[in-house]
C-alpha cells in the first residue's frame, strides 16, 4: 500500500467518483483470504516474488490440504506451492486437491510445480557436511528450485576431510550464492566462506548428540564464524536459507 | 589458487622454463605476510574485494598500528583500511602510521579512506531500533561505506512505534540490501522483512538488561523471525553484517 | 480471614457465647475440602471470584473426575468449572459426573458452564500470531469466557504481515484488556502494545523449532518488549493470561 | 490514526477543501520530533496518557538533557518527565534544562514533576521482599506516582518471615493493583497473589548471588507462580511494572 | 577400614599368627560382591545404617531382580530393600526372588520390608505443594519409612493458599526433620523453613511446563531460599532427600 | 504464634480482662522492629536459636551499622552478631556501634561475639578442596562457631590427591556434621560422603574459570552426587551451610 | 598429499611423461568413493590407521549396509569395520553383506572383525562408575579392540565407594592409557587421574536425571577436573574416546 | 602407596624390627608438606614426573611466593617450577625467593627453569587460530617446555584462510602431539585433526564476543569435532593441555 495507491484513490475521491466510505473500504482492502485458522497471504507472494509455502508441522492433513487449495485458487498467478515438514498422510490429503503434488520423503517436503520459469540470475549451491544433514539440505534445494533458481549440490564434504571439499573447488567458485548445511561443530561455512567471494547462508542442523545440544553447538559455531561473508538462519531451517538465497539471487 | 593457475605453472614446467623445485615453491607461495603475532592476508582482500580490517579489541595500540602499517604497504592496491572496536589511544597510534586515519568515537571505528570508488550496485540501508543501538549501526554503516557502497540510515524506528517506520517506507523500498540493528526483543527485522522484497541482514545488539541476556533475547528473536528474507550475524557484529551486505551488493 | 472476622469471633467469646476452645476451632476452620490427593479450595473461588479450574495434565481421568465432582458439590455457588490440558478420555470420565461437560479438542479444554453472568466490565480481546498458536489462544479465550467476560479474537496476524493487523485496528481499540499469544520471535505484543493504551498480557507459545527452544525465544522477546504496557505469563499459559485479564477486567 | 480521522480527511478532500497531495501529507504527518539520535514521540504520551520517560543508561548526560529539553518543549501538555537509570552527573546536566529536576540516588531516578493530577482510580501498592530490592521498588513507586497514581509501599516482607506480611494484610486488601518486587527465589508474588483478588505485577530483581544468576531464579519463580493473578515484567524493570500497573489503574 | 582394624591386623602379624601375604589380602578384602554388571556393596549398608536400594531406571527387570537377590542373600542382616523408579514388569521379576515385594504405582517404588525396627529418633514430615508432586513425595516417604523412621505427610499445601499450611502448623512443629517437595516456583521450603527451627530438605520436582524447565525453576528457587535452614537435593530425588533426612534423624 | 498463645489470649478475653480490640492488637503484635530499609526480626532469632546475621553486600557501611545497632539493643538476649560479605570500611562503621567487632579479611566476615555458650551437641567439620575455596570455608566456620558449635577444619584435600584426605580419616569420623566446600568439579562431597555416615552439607564455590561457569559445574556435580547423605546449598553460601549444619547439630 | 608427491608428479611432467592436464587430474585424484549419500573415505583409514566406522543413528538399515559393503570392498586392506548406535534391524541388514557381523546389544555396536593384529603398544583400560554407564563403556571397549589394542575393563567403581577402586589399583597402574566413563557428577576421572601417571580420556554419560541435564553435569565436572592428565570427549562418545586412546597407544 | 610398599613394611613388622604402632605411622606418612593454606604435594610431582605448578589467580603475591619457596626446598629434586595466571607484582614477590624466575607478560606465566633435561620423546606442536589466542597458546608452550618437551608453534592459522595452514603441513606431520588453541567457532582442531594421525588436544579460548559466550561456542565446537583424534580441555586451559600432551609424549 504505497503512496501512489493512496494518491490515486484520493484523486478519484476528489473527482467524486468514489464516496469517502467506499474509499475507506478500498484503503482497508488487502488481498488476503480468511480460512478461519490461517490467513493465506497472496499479497505477500506477489510482493516478494515467492513461491507460496505452508509449514506442515503442527497442522492436520486436512488443514494443510485446505490451505493448499486456497493457494491454488487464483490460477492466473501460477506460482509453485511447497509444503515443508510434512509426512505421507499429509501428502495423501494434499494430492486430493492437487494432482501434481510430489512427496520427497527424506526431507518431508511436498512440491507442486506449476512453472519452471527461472528468475534467479545465477546458480545456488547447497553444500552439506554429513549424511545426516541431507534432509535439511534437500529442503533447501527443493525450496530454492521451486522459487525459480538453478540449484546444484555438493554433499558429505566435512572439514575433517578437507581434500573432499578442495577437490570440488570449481563447483564452489561457480555459484552465485552458497547455502552451507552442517551439524556437529558447524565449521563448514567458515571454511567454505574463506574459499569464495559470494554470500554464504549457513544452516545449523540438529544432528549430533550430547554436547551438540540439538544444533546449538553448530549454531554458535556459525554465528562466530571467522569468515566475514557468512550469515545464519535458524537450526534445521533449510527453507529459510533457500528463501534468503533466492531473494539474493534475484538481485 | 585455482585450476588455471596450477595449469599455467605446470605448462611452464613442461616447457622446462621452470624447475620442479621452483614450481613447488611457487605453488606454495601465497601473498601473506608474517608479522609474528598476526599474518596479514593481502590475498584475501584481493579474493573477496574487501577493504582490509583489523579487530581492535584485545590488541595493544602498538600491535594495531603495526598491522595497519603492513596493510598500507602495497600501495598499488589502494584499498581502504578499517579498525573496529578501537579507542582514542589506538587511534593516536594508528595516526602515526596513517595520517588520514579518522576516529568515530560512537562506534569506536577508525577509518583510513584511500579510495571512494563505488563498487556496490545499489544502496545499503542501515535501520536501527533505539538510541543505544546506534554504535553498532554506525560500525555497519562505516564498514559498508569503506567497502565501496552507497549507504543510507534510518535510526530509532522501534516496533512499538510503528508509524515512525511506516512513515519512511519509501526509504525501505529504495534499498537493495537492508541491515537491521536491534536489541531488546529483536523484532524489527521481522517487521522490516515483511515490508520489503530484498535481503535483510539482522544484527542483534547487547543493549538492554535483565532477561535481554546481553543480546541473546534479540538474537533468538531474529533467528526465529517469521519473515523469510532475514538472516542473522553475531551479537553486536555490525562489521560482519556490512561485509555480508557488501558481498551481496556487488552481485 | 480478615480483621473483622477475628473481631467478630472475639466479641462472641467476650459475650461468653463461645468458649475459647470453640473459638480457636473456628479461627482455624477454613472452607476447603480434602480429597486425599488434592485439596479443593472453594474459599479461593469465593475470594477471587474465579471459576474453578483443574490442571489436567499429570492427573488420571478418575482423579480429574473426582476433583470436578467435589467442585460441583456446593450447588449454591453455581460457578463455572474448567479443566485444562485434558484429552478425550478425561472428558469421558468428567461427563459421567457432569453431563454438561463440553470438550474443545484444539486446546484440550473441558468446560462446564453453569452460569452466563457477565461480571467483566469490558471486552477481552485474544490476538494470536500464527495457526499453531491457536490452541493456546483458545485456552485463553474459553477461560476468560467462563470467568464471566465478553471475549473476542483476532487470529493469524503475525508481524511480518503488518497490514493484516493494521486492517483490524478498530478491534484492538475496542478492547479493555488484550491477551497476545505468539511463538517464534514473540514480537506481536510489542507491536500491539504500541498501538493501544490498555494492558496487554503476553503469552509465549512453545511452537517453532530449533532456536525457538520450546518458547524461550518468544518468552525473552516478550520480557524485553519495548512497549511499556506489556506483562508476561509462562510459556503456553493461556489459562493464566485469562485469569490475569479477568482480574483486571473486573476492576 | 483511527478510521474516523481518515474519514474526516477524506470528506474534506471530497469537499475540495483539501488537495490530494495535502491530504496525503496530513495522513503521513505524525507528532514526533527528530533529534538525530532519538525520536521523541509526543504522540505516544498522548495516546497512552503516560508521563514521558527516558532510559538513562548508555546515554551521555548531554544526550539525556537534550531529550528532556525536547520533551519539555510543548508546554501545553504539562505531563511529568522521568529519567531512569541515571546518576548524579546526568542529574546535573538535566537540571540545567529543567530546574525542578529532583534526583533519587537509591534508584537512580530523576523526576520532573509538572502536575500532581491523579488519574489513577485506586491505590497502587509496591511490596518488596528485602533491603536490596528497594532500588527497584523505588523506581516503580516514583514512576507510578508521576504517572498520576496514589502509591503506597510495604518493604522488607520476605516469605521466610510470613508474620511480617500477614501483619499488614489490610494494606494488601486496600490496593487496586499490586507491584511485587523480589529477588532470590521470587516467591513473594505467589504468596501475595494468594492473599488478594487484584492483579499482581511481579518484578524479579538481580539481587542475590551464585545460583540466583542475576535474577533468573526469581524470574523463573514468578513465571511459574501458582497464583493465577500474577504477570511478570523483565528483571529489575520497576519502571515497566509501574507502567503496566498505571494502565490498569486508569481502566 | 579404620586405624584400629589395621593395628589389629598388624599385631597379629607381629605375633606371627598371620603371614604378611595373608595380612595383605585381608587389608584388601572388603565386603562387596561382584555381579558383573553391578557391585553390591553390603559394606556401605553396614557403614551407613541404610536400607539397601536399587535405582531401577535404565536396568532390565532381570538385572534388578538379580541385584535384589544378592542383597537378600546375607540373611543375618535383615535390612529392608527398596527399588526406585521401577514399573509393574520389574515388580513381577522382583517378586519371583522376593515374595514380600510390594509395588507402589504412584511413585514406582518396590518395597521389601524385612524389619520394622525404628532407629530414627523423631518424626520425619514430608510436605508437598501440589497433586503432581505426590509421586516424588511418596518416594521420599517410603524410603524414610524403610530406613527405620516414623513418617508423616502433609500434601497439597501450596504457597498461594497459605491458610492450608498455617492450619496445620502443629504438624510442622512436631517434626524433627522436614522434607519439602515442590515444583513450579519452589517457594514452599522458604515458607516452611521460616515457620520451624528444624532442618528442611528441599526436593524440586519436574512438574510444571514452559519456563519451569523440568524442575530447574524450582531448583533455583530452593537454592536461593531466604530461609537459612534449607538445603537441597536433585530434581525429583525423593529417595536422596529421605536418605539425608534419615541420617539426620539418627543423630 | 502458636496455639497456646492464641488460647491464652482468648481466655483473658473471656475473663473480660482484655477487650476484643486490645486482643486483636496483641494477636497482631510480633517482635520485629522497623528501621525503614530493613525490618530486624528478633523473633526469628528466638524461634530458630540463631545468632543474628546481616548480609553485607549491597548495603552501605552506615546501613549495616544501623542494623547491627538495632540487633544489639535488646541486651538481655546476648546472642552473637555476624556480618557477612563485608569489607574494611563496613567494619570501621560497625566498630563505632560495637567495640568488640572483629574483621576476618579472608572471608569478609565481621563477628561480634557476646557469648561462648556451646549449644551444638557434636563437632562440625569444615572440609575444603583447594586454597581458593578457603574464603567460603572460613565464612562457614565462623558462622558455625558463633552459632554455638565446636568447629574443626581440614583444608586443601582435593580428590586428585586422595591420600591427603584418607590420611585424615579419623577427623572425618569424629564429626557429627560435615560441611564440604569445593569448586571446579565439586567431587569432594561425594568422596567424603562415601567415607562417613553423618550428614554432609555441600557448598559449591565460584572458583575456577571457563567451563566452571562461576560455580555451576561444582553445583551440578554436588546435586548429582552418588553419595546419598549429601545435600546442597547455593554457590559460595558458607553462611547458609553453617546455618543448616547448626540446626542439625542442635537436634 | 604431501610435498614429495607433488614433487614426484612435477618431475614426471618435466620428463614429458605426463601431460599437464593429466598431472592436474592426478593432483586432484584422492582415494575416496562416492555412494551418493556418503563418501567412504578409504584414504582416511590409511592415513590414520583406523578401523573404519559408521555412525548408525539417523541412517536406515539399507544405508548402513550399503556403506559397510563399500568399506569391505578393497579386500586387500583387511581392516576391521564397526557400526555404532545400531539396532537389531540394522544388524540384520549388515549381516546380509557381511556374514561375520556380530551385534552387541548393550552398546548397540556391530563389529566385523577381519584381523586380530595388535598394533597398540600397551593396554587400554576402560573404567566406569555405575551400571548405567556400561553401554558407553562397552562402545569404547569394542572400538579400542577393533582398532588393534589390548583392552581391559573395570566396571562399577564410583567415587562414593572408594575402596572398590583402591582395591584394584594394580589394574590402574598396569594401563598405558585409561578411558574413564562416568555420569552423574563425573568425578571418577579426577580420582583416577590423581592415582596414575598416564593419559586419562574422560567420557561423560547422559545417565542420571534432573540436574544431570543429560550428561552436562558430568561433562562440566570433567572439564574442570583438578587432575591435570585428563582430557574430555563428547557426552556418550565411547567411540571417540577409544579413537583418541588408540592414537595415543600407537605412539 | 602400592602393594609392594605395604608388603615390605609388613615383613619388617613380622621380623619384629618395627612395632605395629610405628608401622601404622609409616603407612600414614606421605610426602606432602602443610603450609596452612595449601598442601604442597611433592609426592605428586614424583608420581607424575611433572614440573610443579601454582595456579596464581586468587592468591596474593605473598601466598604464591610462599608456595614457590616450599616447592624449591627439596633441592635434590631439581624439577622446574611454573606459576600460571600471574602478574608483575606476583613476579616481583616470587623473584625474592627465586632469583631465576622469569615473567612472560603475554600469558602471565612465571617460569623457574632448573633443568633442561628433555624427557618427552617427540615434538609437541602448539597451533593457534588468531592473534587473541596467543596468550593461551604461550601458556601451553611454556608449560610443555618446562615439563621437558621439545616444543614448536604455528600461530594465526584460522580455518577461513586454509592456505596458511596447508602451507605448513610439514610442520603438522612432524609433531608427535598437537595442541590446538582456538576461540570463536573452534573449528581448527577438526581441520588439523583431519590432516594428521597423532593425538590433538583442543583448547577453546574465551576470545570473541556476543554469541561466543566467553569460549562456550568454541568448547562446544571442539566437543562435537568430526575428527576422531581430538580430545578437549577447559576453556583457556593452556596449562592443562600441555600437561596432557606431556604425559602422552613421555609414553
Amino acid at each position: 500500500m504505497d503512496e501512489r495507491d493512496i494518491r490515486a484513490i484520493l484523486e478519484v475521491v476528489q473527482a467524486k467518483k468514489l464516496s469517502p466510505a467506499a474509499a475507506l473500504e478500498r484503503l482497508k482492502h488487502l488481498p488476503f483470504e480468511d480460512l478461519g485458522f490461517a490467513k493465506v497471504d497472496h499479497h505477500r507472494a506477489l510482493r516478494q516474488g515467492y513461491a507460496e509455502a505452508v509449514f506442515g508441522r503442527g497442522k492436520t492433513p486436512a488443514q494443510v490440504a485446505e490451505i493448499v487449495r486456497a493457494m491454488l485458487h487464483p490460477k492466473a498467478a501460477r506460482h509453485n506451492v511447497l509444503v515443508t515438514r510434512a509426512d505421507a498422510k499429509t501428502h495423501a490429503a494434499v494430492r486430493r486437491v492437487a494432482r501434481a503434488a510430489k512427496f520427497h520423503p527424506l526431507s518431508g517436503v511436498i512440491t507442486i510445480e506449476r512453472t519452471r520459469t527461472v528468475t534467479g540470475k545465477g546458480t545456488i549451491l547447497v553444500v552439506s557436511a554429513g549424511t545426516s544433514d541431507i534432509p535439511v539440505a534437500e529442503e533447501a534445494e527443493l525450496t530454492a528450485r521451486l522459487m525459480g533458481n538453478r540449484v546444484e549440490h555438493l554433499y558429505d564434504v566435512g572439514v575433517a576431510g578437507l581434500h573432499r571439499l578442495l577437490d570440488r573447488r570449481e563447483m564452489l567458485t561457480r555459484a552465485r550464492v552458497i547455502i552451507c548445511v552442517a551439524g556437529m561443530e558447524g565449521a563448514l561455512p567458515s571454511v567454505v566462506g574463506g574459499l569464495v567471494g559470494v554470500p554464504v547462508i549457513a544452516v545449523p542442523t540438529s544432528t549430533g548428540y550430547g554436547a551438540s545440544f540439538a544444533g546449538v553447538a553448530a549454531l554458535l559455531g556459525m554465528l562466530n564464524s571467522c569468515a566475514s561473508n557468512v550469515s545464519v538462519v535458524n537450526i534445521d531451517n533449510g527453507f529459510g536459507a533457500a528463501c534468503v538465497a533466492s531473494v539474493i539471487n534475484r538481485l
